[in-house]
């Protein structure tokens, strides 16, 4: 089948509107009508080269959300019409000790949503910059939100996933001091996130004029990071912090806030390495710094119910598809709150 | 009490025979007659002032093994004659979160057991380069290992504890595969202890020249870092590395051979940085770098026990408190194994 999608042929291209095949449904494959689609840092990574390894044509999009229009034979879970999500993954080895654990986004094998290789023409996966989408149903997520809500859920496949995992692997929760670093896409999911969880929750930004806009997100205390009294009011007090903030940058400062026992999740990697850190921070409390990347399959779930149940959606501003281009400089640029999300029907006018 | 000691007053002096005066023991001190001190490296980095703020005379040792002498009147665990220990903490405040852990080492207000401020004359803590030494009860360790053992369980208290804590904290054990970095004072002792609380054990070194002497001290399998072959054959096996190296080098190599949610454990501060840690080995698979710190009292006690009942002794060589310049200089070549320990009786000669 043939589907308009938008991409790119060139890093130094703007994306423009392509035409891709999807396979047809096979036994365990849920075909999908894709509503909206939100636009992740790593779509413009990819699309732009950025990063090594990008395969040409190159259509991003990892935060679907849509309606299912077909099911292969052997589907159970799913039928017609049902609200679903696509997150970061559409495949794996199934049949590894991640893969058995339900942490398929740490099977060696994992296949993305976009840029990963795949059987199916032309060679590499395409992702949620298109009209429709085929996944095995082990990947396919159920969507429990209103449907007038389904534009703003799209940012929860990776922006939610990738910062609710590590709240939930250290255990974010009440009597627990939870800090999130950078108040973006994936930024403000996190307080959000940790807020719902009962945390105590202290928003890190760089930026005096994100002071308000965190506290409604649901922070209980904002600190400026270059201000150093505020830093230093909060040392040693972190069970956790969340460290959303790509960009390289002093991890120093965030250490030493961290408790004995503390630990400091990094869920961006910078493109250049962050100045090394401190290890002194490290040994005189026994503190951690760790890494975690987007969840698995039944944890996305688990997040997609529990945002459904505590009416979480990310704040987005809904673009069309000939939007992207402008959107990706909006977003270099932190201008938007907090989230762009692809109207996927204005795709039909490609 | 004046008590002959062995120190220095300047940096880029030798360590020579000094006399030093020890308070009184109050009412819950122990007094102990020292017979034996291991050398830790910090010694010699605090003796020439290559870390911040040594006091003068400067007096190192915190390695320390021997009998007590006197008690004071409300001290109840404790009597003259008693086989005893005192590793690096003397002091601490008693009150935080930390001490009512039994977590000392963790303490905001610990007191080393040299170059911390003490009301003591002269101001400062003086270690174990001496004749003896006073001490509150509760940083009083107790020993059982047979006397004809006592200098080869001084390392224990600071060398023991150091790699014990970080192998009993991340779960070292059967089923486990834990990596031990750097064969020298620390690292010895980390793989006897590993191999007796019954975890696989592999040992990594720089130098292809003590691939036997590990294997001697409980390894399972050795691995010459140098070698690429022999590191890629253990990637993504590790549960715990514990690394004891404070040379700077690149940790990614070991980031990389640990499995998912595995964790690398530095024991050791570089006095420059190590090269920075590539975050997408910890983002990919969930892994942690960690720090950890000497041990607490209670967690040194039950090191002791478990030493004692396995038969764990650290491999020493004895000497006079005459040839602790000529120890230096052997110990910054890695030419001793593992630890000189002195005989405290030579200071009488001093
Ligand atoms: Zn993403
Ligand atoms: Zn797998
Ligand atoms: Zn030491
Ligand atoms: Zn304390």
């Amino acid at each position: 089948m043939t589907v308009k999608a938008y991409g790119t042929y060139a890093a130094d291209k703007p994306l423009e509107p392509l035409a891709i095949t999807r396979r047809a449904p096979g036994p365990r494959d849920v075909q999908i009508e894709i509503a909206y689609c939100g636009i992740c840092h790593s779509d413009l990574h990819q699309a732009r080269a950025e990063w090594a390894g990008t395969q040409w044509p190159c259509v991003p999009g990892h935060e679907i959300v849509g309606r299912v229009s077909a099911v292969g034979g052997s589907v159970s879970g799913f039928r017609e019409g049902d609200l679903v999500g696509i997150g970061c993954i559409v495949d794996s080895c199934r049949s590894c000790f991640e893969c058995d654990d339900g942490l398929e986004n740490y099977c060696d094998h994992m296949i993305g949503t976009y840029n990963f290789p795949t059987p199916d023409a032309p060679g590499h996966t395409l992702g949620g910059y298109s009209q429709r989408i085929v996944v095995h149903e082990r990947y396919v997520l159920r969507i429990a939100h209103p449907e007038e809500q389904l534009a703003s859920v799209a940012p929860l496949l990776c922006a939610g996933i990738t910062t609710y995992s590590p709240l939930r692997h250290w255990r974010a929760g009440p009597g627990k001091k939870v800090g999130i670093v950078g108040i973006g896409g994936l930024g403000h999911m996190g307080i959000k996130l940790a807020h719902a969880m009962g945390a105590h929750v202290v928003a890190f930004t760089t930026s005096e004029s994100k002071r308000e806009d965190a506290r409604t997100l649901g922070a209980d205390e904002v600190a400026v990071s270059r201000n150093e009294e505020e830093m230093a009011a909060h040392t040693q007090s972190f069970d956790l912090i969340v460290n959303t903030v790509a960009a390289p940058h002093d991890l120093d400062a965030f250490t030493a806030l961290l408790k004995r026992d503390g630990t400091m999740t990094l869920v961006g990697a910078p493109a250049s390495p962050h100045p090394s850190p401190n290890v002194m921070n490290l040994i005189t409390k026994r503190r951690s710094i760790a890494g975690s990347m987007i969840g698995g399959i039944p944890e996305t779930q688990e997040m997609l119910d529990f945002c459904a149940k505590h009416g979480i959606v990310a704040d987005i501003e809904m673009i069309k598809a000939d939007g992207i281009n402008e959107a990706y400089e909006r977003m270099l640029k932190g201008d938007v709150k907090y989230r762009f999300v692809i109207d996927n029907a204005s795709l039909a006018a490609g």
